[in-house]
């Protein structure tokens, strides 16, 4: 086969089975925002019939025999990213029996609705046997591609290609030494000085909206490629053709309903910015889960909670909400912005204590898979830990071990990303400040023109031509570490704080 | 192959084929529904693929081999049934190469935005080269399937099976007979005597969402598997676990969104009766279009403009509208609900002239397939029959050619089973009548069961045991005629205008 053709038709491929892919993410986006109560049977026999045809697609032989052709002749380094991660895909892709990749998909669906279930009823002890039923597919997978014996780095891969447990806990433990003492001073110096936010009360949803919706088109997402709608847990998914994200509104926390949709916004930034000509193939991709986090990191914290940020939405806010502002004096409203309080729910963290909610959940999964643990120590193992970081202890599993989607589905190894995205979004911040120091008064003006464009050079540009820690070199100058996101958290908080 | 080994994997088969056609017809849903308005050329390369994956199922090869055993050996009614569209389907598959399939797929995805462009902006011209793409697809399609020279009797067939375009004319002129000098009566008595309903105007959509909701959750409509939303084109997709209807909502035209919810609901109610045990096959499917539009126009028609079913909800209508019904009587309302006035768009048409319409659209249709007129002769061919039999024409193509979706991907031979709809409906409605002579006493106590539970066993119980004219004679005893219908407009309308 000629080269150049057989890269073309690898190209296609890899489109094709790519769409087929977003055909599929359509139908999970549809079941979490559309799906009537009693249908969930046949959305869970249409998306293993979708995952089947998915995955046939991805085991084409014919990219196999392209991939034969390319091997060992002269190619262009995009071309070179392109055939390593198919080379990836395909092998992923031809070692997973066809059976198995049906019962994953079906086991997923029906998971979902099971968490939601048991969360609900706060009944672990029904929801166990998925969780079994999940780890049991988790390490068979594992074991299907050749990574028996570290499942658990296997699962780290799929969402950070080239990460793996032991580089994670030690960038972990070293975040974990710097936060806890931190932590405490914040509590110290609340308790003490009486620092907290202003009320939010009684926010109408359809303006809560409104408002979310101006912000999110003036960060630059585009809605002529993507929407925004409602559904239990807030999530991103689609492509920068079309990108679907998700909030969910509560009366009386207007701020969990934009926070959410700006993190949302921050992964659909990056799905619109990543090369849409090259879709399917490693330059159109994102870098990973862990680059994914730090865009939507990076926009939720340290631009949406910035004081320039707020100096421009701030009037804007008070106009649509004027009766349930009123008491709020503007530092009240940044204090509540930018609270500090340990709580129990991930969810509704602060971003100084939410990396201590992902070290407690890989510190389980790192058990679980190493079998130091079982599903059903899940329950008491959270609380201890939940006591021992957080200063916190569920009262019930609603508020522990239930509280996430994620396991639901079988997504192990998915929790580090976020704490890895909040360190790359720190390091990457502070790179882009270096390159314009003025960045938070170009906030104050409205104006986020500038930090999207630098972001869509230096990041979205790349696709998946590097990993996370080639990419953060690249962007960076430096080594992924945890420092610049401790002094970030440093300079914001104990201004406010320990000031 | 052992029978009833064959049997139960033919049956497999044919539910996966249908399951992944379900996710491409949720994907033409959440288009016409959801779809960013940049997003439409990726929707179209998905539509492309999935119509290819969903094509390679139907043309298994294992599907022919399967059939190839349950040939000649002794089946039950029910099998031969299932087997009788099993094999139809297939030869219709394997006949159509992938190619094809993709181009017409893709074709019927942009032919949808440019209808809904050259409707918008009325022109006629830009949208021309589509309709004559589509109607060589259409023909190059029935000659790959054999029926080359009968290009439209194949256009109908696929809706109705069995139908041709000579018996469709046979009935139709016998109709078109009755009624021509009945809607001139109706004139006659309306210019004279003035009969007009009386003005709705004001109708907060969100109020007219909640009495749709209530009423067609009366009718029996069970919203646990299915939903309504909005859409430019009021439609209804899906399957009985998951049916999705849409309508649209117009301040001043409360009873369009209502009855198009109605009529929407008709099929919803079909769908949602079928057996879902037999889900795929032949026991599982409707007996056809005609047969779905006689559920539709039998529960907005016979059922939703009658006087019973008003005595239950005028109250209720009242109660949610005070203001914009304080002074409409509720004999004014019985008009505006019943009100016969030609009018140059189809779906605005009151249920006599509604006919009308039709007629005009299948001899459109007839000579555009002929050869006797070309798509560009087709605005003033239009514009003179629209003359002709409704008495009107078109001031420009947004009134007249391009008022419908049906042709934009290719739906030729779809309009004749509304008429032919329309006639099963009356015919259905009078043999219901004879067995249950109180049932609009039913109605006006809100009481919609009995007539939902002998549909249920007549008609959707059956799926595709029986095509159009047989599941006619099975229910009715008789052959399908228009004079029930005829009967029936003549009734209704006579007492009002004529009275």
């Amino acid at each position: 086969m000629n080269v150049d053709a057989a890269y073309a038709e690898l190209v296609g491929l890899l489109k094709r089975g790519h769409l087929l892919g977003s055909v599929g993410e359509l139908l999970g986006w549809d079941e979490q925002v559309n799906l009537p109560p009693d249908s969930a049977d046949q959305r869970a026999e249409q998306q293993a019939v979708q995952a089947e045809v998915q995955h046939a697609a991805a085991s084409d032989p014919r990219i196999g025999e392209c991939l034969d052709a390319l091997r060992d002749v002269s190619l262009s380094e995009d071309q070179l990213a392109v055939v390593r991660q198919a080379r990836r895909d395909y092998e992923r892709a031809t070692k997973l029996p066809a059976d198995f990749v049906r019962e994953k998909a079906a086991q997923g669906s029906r998971g979902y609705h099971a968490w939601a279930k048991a969360r609900e009823e706060s009944d672990f002890a029904g929801y166990a046997p998925v969780l079994e039923k999940n780890l049991e597919l988790a390490k068979r997978e594992a074991a299907y591609l050749g990574w028996a014996g570290r499942e658990y780095d296997y699962m780290i891969d799929r969402h950070d290609p080239g990460m793996a447990a032991v580089a994670i806990e030690r960038l972990f433990s070293e975040l974990r030494n710097e936060l806890v003492p931190l932590v405490r001073e914040i509590s110290v110096a609340t308790l003490t000085r009486k620092k907290t936010g202003g009320a939010l009360r009684g926010f109408p949803p359809e303006r809560q909206r409104t408002f979310l919706r101006e912000v999110t088109e003036k960060l630059g997402f585009d809605y002529r490629r993507g929407r925004i709608d409602v559904s239990l847990h807030p999530f991103c998914s689609g492509t920068g053709a079309d990108v679907r994200m998700t909030t969910r509104f509560k009366e009386d926390e207007p701020l969990d309903s934009l926070f959410s949709a700006i993190h949302e916004t921050g992964h659909g930034l990056y799905e619109q910015g990543l090369p849409r000509a090259h879709y399917g193939t490693a330059l159109g991709m994102s870098a990973g889960m862990g680059a994914h986090e730090s865009q939507s990191r990076l926009w939720e914290n340290q631009v949406g909670r910035s004081r320039g940020f707020w100096r421009y939405f701030e009037p804007r806010f008070r106009a649509l909400f004027p009766a349930q502002t009123a008491d709020v004096s503007s530092d009240e409203l940044y204090f509540a912005i930018n609270a500090v309080k340990p709580t129990l729910i991930r969810v509704d963290a602060d971003e100084v204590t939410y990396n201590l909610h992902i070290i407690l959940r890989f510190d389980l999964e790192r058990k679980l898979f190493a079998g130091k643990i079982s599903v059903r120590d899940l329950p008491a193992a959270w609380r201890t830990l939940s006591k021992d970081l957080i200063g916190l202890e569920p009262a019930n599993d609603r508020e522990g071990v239930l509280q996430d989607v994620h396991w639901s589905d079988g997504s192990f190894g998915y929790f580090p990303s976020y704490c890895l995205g909040n360190m790359m979004a720190a390091q990457i911040w502070y790179r882009a400040l270096a390159e314009r120091p003025a960045l938070e008064e170009d906030f104050a003006r409205g104006d986020f023109l500038w930090l999207l464009g630098w972001l869509r050079k230096e990041v979205h540009a790349a696709g998946r031509r590097w990993e996370l820690l080639e990419l953060v070199r690249r962007v960076t100058g430096e080594e992924l570490s945890p420092r610049h996101l401790v002094r970030y958290l440093r300079e914001r908080y104990a201004a406010l704080y320990l000031g």
